[in-house]
């Protein structure tokens, strides 16, 4: 049994654009949030509270949040390293942080130089406060499917990080194929056993499509229960390291399986493709979605595409 | 419980290439072909003898065939719409050959103006003649899961066909998704519905990526038993229709997805991205394997891409 409905984190705004060499302006940022709610993402990834030296990208983040429409019961997150960025943060009045950590001994290490165990424990203060403001608090586990400096990723290394994830009190926790490699019984394999440790309709699947699986490990997640799933809008997020190696599962490529599968998500697929267009020409990318370049060819041409 | 090995029908030198406008030269054909089979695919669709008036890429069939080394074991096919056809097959010494039919009334009647059961019947000489001369035959049904014109394919329509193909003595039969339309769901209700009318063990899945559902219906086709799937190296095999759709699902792609299920293909994975690399470039394309395009990329720049 598949589960009846799905909410899509919509992360093209934050994940997506963050590694985006040119500046994005923050009018463009602010118009793309507001459409992509409108369009019916009920959680939208709007910022990131981190130094503007690491991710100059994001360095806007208060204006974003102050400048957007707040739709009722749409929840706006961002990310929150330390308690500087909480801080800035809560000001901004976002209705979630989202704190994290790797699966990855070796990533942990090499990349924050600590172990995985102190970095989560980095993050017990921010969670604490968080919740003390009345905020959600979402945990990002990275690596969960395999990594780039160890290759694989033990099943228990993910169920460690995500009990680790739930002392802090975490509302939900991401399950993240950071690098694309997972495959479909992976993913059931690991999403099976955290479930056994963190009420599954709390965990998300965030899948990349760099190894083109993200389209059937959603498939797979979904067959173990899991009803939350990150995506961005035509697929934003292209790797910073490889040209051509492609980032985030597009969203209108997972509404296109959900809606076949008849599983309600809220979001209106035309409206999306349109809104995909409108960034990917903006940034001045093509889109990485197919259903966006085949729905639009139809359009444009008249045609089905590919008999 | 999924099946242990799966036998992959690599379809690039016939229906990807097909729809090149550019005429590719016969030794090209010849040399794919020959490391495809090298890489390991048992089942190469190497060329249709159809009028070179209505497929003119597709004019050198017999040169191909005629040029191509033999492995044993490799089993090369090509497509006879007729007697004549078959003729040259036969001439041609294929292996295999395939006959055709769409299992949407409309698509039938809009493009060979004439019902589905008509056209099957047609090809009741052919495959009658096959058998004579000791050549498998492969039934192939278009628009399994979608049709351009009438939308939705019923079921049973698909059933019908592959019963019919079944009476003309098919040794495999294809289910295709010729438009990418379908989803995981779709796939796994027609797969159920025609496995019982025809040996699980001899029914294929042919997907195409257009919506980017084709390997999630990959795994939805092998938890149904199937196991003999279709792809096109590179993705090979564009629409003429509609610039920026994706035609076949990649065999990178598939044989990723395989592999991390551990389910046994007999294909190399290294072998087969070198082989999608040779043909892009010799055609000029982009490749549509994101396998291809990440394992490469990895491969020049020396880093795992999308960290």
């Amino acid at each position: 049994m598949l589960p009846p409905k799905v909410k899509i984190v919509e992360v093209a705004p934050r994940d997506g654009l963050q590694n985006e060499k040119d500046f994005v302006a923050t009018g463009l940022k602010i118009d793309l949030i507001n459409r992509l709610a409108k369009a019916g993402l009920q959680n939208v990834e709007s910022a990131s509270f981190v130094s503007p030296k690491w991710v100059p990208q994001m360095a806007d983040g208060a204006a974003v949040m102050a400048g957007i429409e707040r739709r009722p019961g749409t929840i706006y997150s961002a990310l929150t390293p330390n308690m500087r960025g909480f801080e800035a943060a809560l000001e901004a009045k976002v209705d979630e942080i989202v704190i994290f950590g790797a699966a990855s001994e070796a990533f942990s290490q090499k990349n924050i130089n600590c172990s995985i165990a102190e970095s989560i424990a980095r993050f017990e203060p921010v969670a604490k406060a968080a919740k003390e403001a009345g905020l959600r608090v979402r945990g990002s586990i990275s690596c969960a499917l395999g990594c780039p400096y160890q290759g694989d990723v033990p099943v228990a290394s993910v169920v460690d990080v995500v009990e680790r994830m739930k002392a802090l009190g975490c509302d939900e926790i991401d399950i993240a194929d950071t690098i694309g490699v997972g495959t479909a019984g992976r993913t059931r394999e690991v999403m099976a056993a955290v479930s056994k440790v963190f009420p599954r309709e709390r965990l998300s699947g965030h899948f990349h499509d760099t190894y083109g699986q993200a389209v059937a490990n959603v498939y797979a997640a979904l067959q173990e229960g899991i009803e939350i799933f990150h995506a961005s809008v035509a697929g934003l997020g292209g790797c910073p390291y490889a040209k051509g190696a492609t980032g985030n599962v597009a969203t209108e490529d997972v509404i296109f399986l959900l809606n076949g599968l008849g599983i309600e998500t809220g979001v209106d697929l035309d409206q999306l493709v349109e809104i995909g267009d409108f960034i990917s020409q903006a940034i001045g990318k093509p889109s990485a979605s197919r259903v966006g370049r085949a729905l639009l060819a139809k359009k444009r041409d008249g045609v089905t595409p590919c008999v």
